[in-house]
């Protein structure tokens, strides 16, 4: 299956990149925009206005990038040709956030209010207020800005409202894109499709139906240099409660009237005012925290986290599992266990959908035994969807049941490398639909929810359960799962 | 996934092969049965006697059978020590059915009164009695007897009656082994495995979720050498009556209390007598007979049936469709199309399950579109399931729909070749499992709902629409479909 047409056209932009010599911009940012020049998706006129303190000028910049983009897209994707093209359409503009003065330069690279401009906020959440006055001061806000904004968006609720209300106060909502790259890959948005384009799920895709769901985002890598930032937010800030969570809502959320631009976050807004608050001492009994021990990563010795952060009694979460429950007609009794964690035995996120065991024994003289069917939605490493179901296996008379599954793997079946999920959402900011971007009420609920198990960690008895590197997180994790005689998918 | 058991043992049999230098013993029976000996699933004491008017002794017989047996096994599957062990189990008695004195020869060969005793019928029906008495007479029917039954069962119902009543006499309905190839493919086996063993199919199994389903079993052959017989039969008898409508058993039949050995014929048994009666006009409007002409097959020029079959005047059909309906609360107005036919396109035996479309349109901003879901059951040529749905092609921002489809092959998920149907149901007979065995009611009842359809056609101005070889059958049998607005599955 080769795909018969090229990618769908986006308006020229203007596309601001608010730190960008910064990590973000150089290794995905910038690479991401090259391919879709590469794939023809830029037109000619589209421009890339990168600001940073750094006292460079167009030229400095470009040479710059020119030298730093090759490492971070694969080699049979760089062509000469293109970057040269590429690399014609950067600029730099030497930014003060504070200083009102270094503006004008900016709104000086800006010239057409018709054009649609991007602001990305690749930069520290406690800027983006800042950033968003002075571009309205300076009158650089149109009609046509759609402005990007970053996680963490707030280590809290209050400061998440902070913020939304500071951007809110010079953008419109729909002007506003809370980016969640988890939302932007391939097998995120089949899942929307497989629900809803197909009419074999949705019978089964219930209470009745469902065992329970499994959402699990597994890095094998440690804090790494991220340790000072990490240690002030963990595993619950920084994965639960924008990741998993999001995925959680893709998979529970009602049928919208139609996949569309308000309609689909309305759905995931519904499924986070619907998820049961877990206060109170129920914290202890519906989440567990681990913190990675020095251990064996990949069969080499690695560091603890208090050792990679360098913070000796720090008592951040590197993993949280949390069995989680969403209060409505269609999950009632249908238990989410959510996992993340670092330095896990291996790199791996996957949504499983596990449905009910056959409700009566049907061949009782057959070997083996009929396993739950389960769908597993991969994320990482590789993308794609497989359906886990009992066969028969072939042989001369009697019936021996195995385990057997359908496979669809989305590298083989469409013999492309599917786009990275910052290629799909940068167009989509470009082109305005803000499907796959969290709206400030989703981002709320969201940590509305999350609250009440910071607050029980805040106790100074709290400590995380102590897990080695390089193993499925601490004991505790097993046990919330297993006293429901149920298991991880491994 | 390599199997971990052998396979499973059966007791020690004296296995007595009427028709022994006959077509279906030397291309099929025995090579099945070499080959359950190379798998080592024939205990030593197991022996073969092979009866027929051909006045060979033992040595003839094996010095036949080892020269024959090669060309129907593969290559690798010959093995030397295994062939000389074989051909040691056999024996040949002379056998005039008609003449009394030639039994006690073959009484002779069977001392052994408490050993599993196999009576394998490869020859006409017409002699089903006969030798049923003649065993009866001579002493030869033990409790641990089974007799085999070869298709045809009869031409109509009284026939069917008159054969059944003939070896109902002599021997218990549990002993009588009525075979239908189709039932022993791995694929047909699977879906019963596939609707009890899983329980994702069953909430979907049913008029709510199900727009139709196929069933389709044609050959690219024409009539061959069998034109003799087969004018005297047609499609409808050679195909219909057993194979397809088994088939449709199997998919529509309600779930038994456990898949055993009368809960599913049972079963099987509702679904015959749920079939809605197709008689008078009816048959005009729900049965298309089809009859091919000369025409191209694999690129080359091929004869007419009546060439074929040398029957120049002859409306026998080589091509039967119907379009059935299952009247219970389960399957209320849901059509089975059945089609079956020679010299058609390619040899392709396969079931669909085609679901419903979806509800309503979700995605309408999407490329493509999205084609109901369709399970698909495949056995011949190669044996397989796929489910197509509806995916998401990988690609930078809006949303492709294109079909994909998960895929269960066997040969490839369980590495290894599959036993052939006759394999499998010979096993099955020496265990006396009579689950994939036709019932003397459900043969019957088969009849009851065929003869009307031959009733009307037996009228003189029935004559069976031309379709050229190499088609996919009469123009009607694409209307009979596309006036509902479906087409048959290609």
């Amino acid at each position: 299956m080769s795909p018969s047409h090229g990618p769908s056209p986006v308006p020229a932009a203007d596309i601001v990149v608010f730190g960008g010599t910064g990590d973000l911009a150089v290794r995905k940012l910038l690479p991401a925009l090259y391919l879709r020049d590469r794939d023809g998706q830029l037109p000619p006129t589209t421009r890339i206005v990168a600001t940073s303190r750094a006292g460079l000028d167009e030229d400095g910049y470009r040479d710059k990038i020119r030298g730093d983009l090759p490492a971070f897209v694969r080699p049979e994707e760089l062509d000469d040709a293109v970057l040269t093209r590429f690399i014609a359409r950067l600029t730099h503009v030497s930014l003060d956030i504070a200083d009102d003065d270094s503006w004008p330069a900016l709104a000086r690279e800006l010239p057409d209010a018709e054009k649609v401009r991007v602001f990305y906020l690749a930069i520290a959440p406690s800027l983006f207020g800042t950033v968003s006055e002075q571009l309205d001061r300076h009158g650089m806000v149109t009609p046509q800005s759609r402005l990007v904004l970053e996680k963490p968006l707030g280590h809290d609720l209050a400061s998440a409202l902070a913020i939304n209300d500071a951007v809110g106060a010079v953008f419109e909502e729909q002007q506003i894109f809370r980016i969640d790259h988890y939302l932007g890959k391939e097998s995120v948005q089949n899942l929307l499709v497989t629900r809803f384009a197909n009419t074999f799920l949705e019978p089964l895709w219930n209470a009745t139906s469902v065992d329970h769901v499994q959402i699990t985002a597994a890095e094998s890598l440690g804090v790494g240099s991220r340790g000072g930032y990490y240690d002030g937010s963990g595993a619950l800030r920084d994965m639960v409660q924008n990741h998993l969570l999001q995925l959680l809502c893709l998979v529970a959320m009602e049928p919208p009237t139609y996949v569309g631009r308000e309609t689909v976050r309305d759905e995931k807004l519904k499924v986070l005012q619907a998820l049961k608050p877990i206060t109170g001492t129920d914290v202890d009994d519906h989440v567990v925290a681990g913190q990675y021990q020095a251990g064996l990563a990949q069969g080499a010795a690695v560091a603890s986290y208090r050792e990679d952060a360098e913070r000796p009694g720090s008592v951040t979460e590197t993993f949280v599992a949390i069995k989680a429950e969403v209060q409505n007609w269609r999950w009632a009794g249908v238990p989410f266990y959510l996992r993340t964690g670092k330095r896990m035995e291996e790199r791996c996120s996957e949504i499983v959908i596990q449905f009910r065991s056959v409700p009566h024994p049907m061949f009782p003289d057959a070997e083996g035994t009929s396993e739950p069917n389960r769908l597993v939605i991969q994320l990482q490493p590789e993308e794609g969807m497989k359906l886990h179901l009992t066969a028969k296996e072939p042989g001369p008379g009697g019936i021996r049941l195995r385990p057997v599954s359908l496979d669809l793997n989305y590298a083989q079946t469409f013999q492309k490398h599917s786009p990275e999920a910052y290629e799909r959402l940068l167009m989509d900011v470009v082109r305005g639909n803000p499907t796959l971007f969290m709206r400030r009420d989703e981002v709320e609920a969201a940590w509305r929810w999350i609250e009440p198990i910071h607050e029980r960690w805040a106790r100074p008895e709290h400590a995380p359960r102590r897990y080695p590197a390089g193993t499925s997180g601490p004991f505790a994790a097993t046990t919330l799962i297993e006293r429901d005689g149920r298991s991880w998918h491994e």
